[in-house]
């Protein structure tokens, strides 16, 4: 086979076979082919896509470039929860123990914050000494001993991805659906779990921001989950505003801390509960996601959540007493809080927008080696939809840096829209798949 | 500025600036930008093309990016003539001697062959001693002595061009109008002549098989030239079927001899007059193209062509008794007949099939450290258009091993068509854009 014959292949519009994909992702990793190949061939499939059928076919040969975990030695069901990313998106923290009390393990291994988007692993860290590095032996262990544990990716999951994603990165071809969707599925298909959640995020905060694209994500996703003989649903929920009321690396930890104590955060605590009951019906722990969600809401209402995510994290070497003192408000140097400039309703809070500034104030990386500010970040004192009056807060942001406060307020300033009507109309969950 | 928003920017279909397009072909050359993501840069640019604008400056930059020959010491029109690749296509052996006789300057810098294409450099080879590797002193002092050289490129003109050219080649972007017409430009703009013929190859053995895409191809060659302060002409040639009746190295060099002495080769020698015409009619030397093609045919017909092609050939060192000795035959060791299987009208002779068994009869290279058999190649006893008897010789080819006899006896029988009726239209000389 011929490496220039097969990306012209594939650059003239043609389906690739199965023989060529694995000669291409083979050279790639033995070094036979050159990088300057494979960045040709990602941005062909930019222009002419996958099939279904390559698309599969290319997640195999990256879920086979690693190895699997065996979690087969665990007496019960076990799932995972993947988002697409979002903003002020902190599911995860809720989810994993509040499964684990109701008899589902959850192996969870998330990313760091990519783009706008925040990643569970840097929020995760702004708790002093959680470790999300563990050894295998202490993963398989803690998921034992407490039934969740949540760590970074290793890397011998899915190496061929690890090396393609970072060439996408550097080469513009980050959003094609086929390659999204391999991505995503060769790392989660080698975590061991029988049923797999997708959160796939719709509005201006996703990644994806199209909204039709995000569906057909959400198909493939599924189809191919399936085709791998996993259970899978995927709920498509909104991400026009920043989920619940703060973000930030450490204000998302304080608020799942909160609503695992009863505070009502109505979105939130609803897409929280919709993806908990979907991995409960998978597991077969409800006769549907509606009872999943039933059952979720009564065990995150019983407070349990919190003492099993602090059960949790002191086995993965957590200061528990900076979590326990959540009440005792941590925050940033400089603070500056935002008004409304007019009376009327609050039709947007562009989510993308938050998410820049998010980062901008000092909560997530611009460069790979950036430092985090774990405590800067925004706190939301109305959502979309909220009617309010000139001079009334909207927001308060946080950072170490006096400076960033200002260049993000411009920033924050144009995501919001405020109208004498109201335009704003909220769909959380847009859509399931299954 | 950021490389990887500039490669979105051309993937999503907007036109570069120059400081964008000089910010990636300068980071290229210093090593800021990697290989990678110039090969994903150029096949969003095979998808979503260049403007004229764009591909002004691509050729500016990469002109830029090495050393101009400057050639103002000589007291004369200085013309060269650049063809797209051909089979056959033997033109530029006559063409430099005899510019040189009619007053112009011809400094010409030629190619290998390139896919089932033949190439100058080769061709010339195939002349014991001849040295296409001067420095550029000696290339001044022939030039100005005899009035024409031809040599390779050297490392010093258009750097950039060779190192993207190198790339475009192993990363299925060579077939892109943009990144062809900056490549050929960037190399003859650096020449220093004041006007340049292009002569662009229409039909199967071109190296664009698209009219269409040839002619566009010819217009931008000629106007981007314009505006570089060249004179030019784009001359659109058939390459329906190989160009007179001989391929391979020596074997066209030969025919060029022949013609030199005297032999009626009509398309070859056509084509050729035509070309020199349009050199004449540009360098002031005739008032027309026509005018230019009457002189051009005087002269070759004079037979002083042939001494000047001696002069040159001597001064870069070749064996001189060689090339008088051109009517003594030299051929290779094996040769084989093909015959015309039944009675009828030679309808083709497919030029990209019979260039393709010339590479495999040992005339050209499948990788670039093959080595070339120099006298291998193919006669072609009749044309397109010429009425056959059955058993009549159509053609013979020549190879230094047996085996390549017949495999390339194979290839040919697929190129030829004989049909009861005659259906083949000669059209010589297709367009002229100037």
């Amino acid at each position: 086979m011929n490496t220039v014959e097969i990306i012209k292949k594939k650059r003239n519009g043609s389906s690739l076979t199965k023989d060529e994909l694995k000669f291409l992702i083979d050279g790639y990793l033995n070094g036979s082919i050159a990088d300057y190949q494979i960045s040709a061939f990602l941005m062909a499939v930019y222009y002419k896509g996958m099939t279904d059928s390559e698309t599969l076919q290319l997640t195999e040969l990256m879920l086979n470039s690693g190895k699997r975990i065996d979690l087969n030695f665990l007496k019960g069901p076990k799932a995972d929860k993947h988002s697409t990313g979002g903003v002020g998106d902190k599911t995860s923290m809720i989810l994993a123990p509040q499964l684990a009390l109701l008899g589902v393990y959850v192996p969870m291994i998330s990313g760091r914050g990519l783009g706008h988007t925040g990643g569970t692993l840097d929020k995760l860290q702004s708790i002093p000494g959680f470790n999300i590095n563990l050894s295998e032996e202490d993963y398989k262990n803690i998921l034992q001993k407490t039934g969740c544990v949540m760590i970074g990716q290793t890397d011998d999951l899915a190496p061929a991805d690890k090396k393609i994603y970072a060439l996408r990165d550097v080469t513009a071809t980050v959003d094609s659906m086929p390659l999204i969707t391999s991505s995503i599925l060769s790392k989660k298909l080698a975590e061991g779990t029988d049923s797999i959640v997708f959160d796939v995020k719709i509005g201006s905060g996703a990644n994806l921001q199209d909204e039709e694209q995000s569906k057909e994500l959400a198909k493939r996703l599924v189809s191919v989950s399936k085709k791998f003989g996993k259970k899978a649903i995927a709920v498509l929920t909104d991400m026009s505003e920043p989920l619940g009321y703060k973000t930030g690396n450490w204000l998302e930890i304080e608020e799942c801390l909160e609503v695992m104590n009863g505070k009502q955060v109505r979105d939130l605590i609803k897409v929280n509960n919709v993806l908990a009951g979907a991995m409960l019906y998978l597991s077969g722990k409800a006769g549907s996601i509606d009872e999943g969600e039933k059952k979720a809401s009564d065990i995150l209402n019983s407070g349990k959540v919190f003492y099993k995510f602090i059960e949790m994290s002191e086995l993965q070497n957590s200061d528990t007493d900076y979590i326990k003192d959540y009440t005792n408000l941590k925050r940033s140097k400089y603070s500056r809080t935002l008004k409304a400039d007019k009376d009327g309703f609050i039709n947007k809070l562009d989510a993308y927008g938050f998410g820049i500034a998010n980062i901008m104030l000092g909560g997530g990386r611009q460069k790979t080696d950036d430092k985090i500010d774990y405590l800067s970040g925004i706190i939301l004192h109305k959502k979309c939809g909220d009617k309010v009056n000139k001079g009334d807060v909207i927001c308060e942001l946080f950072s170490e840096h006096e400076q960033k406060l200002h260049l993000s307020s411009d920033y924050i300033k144009d995501a919001i829209n405020i109208e004498s009507e109201l335009n704003f109309k909220k769909r959380l969950i847009i859509d399931i798949i299954d």
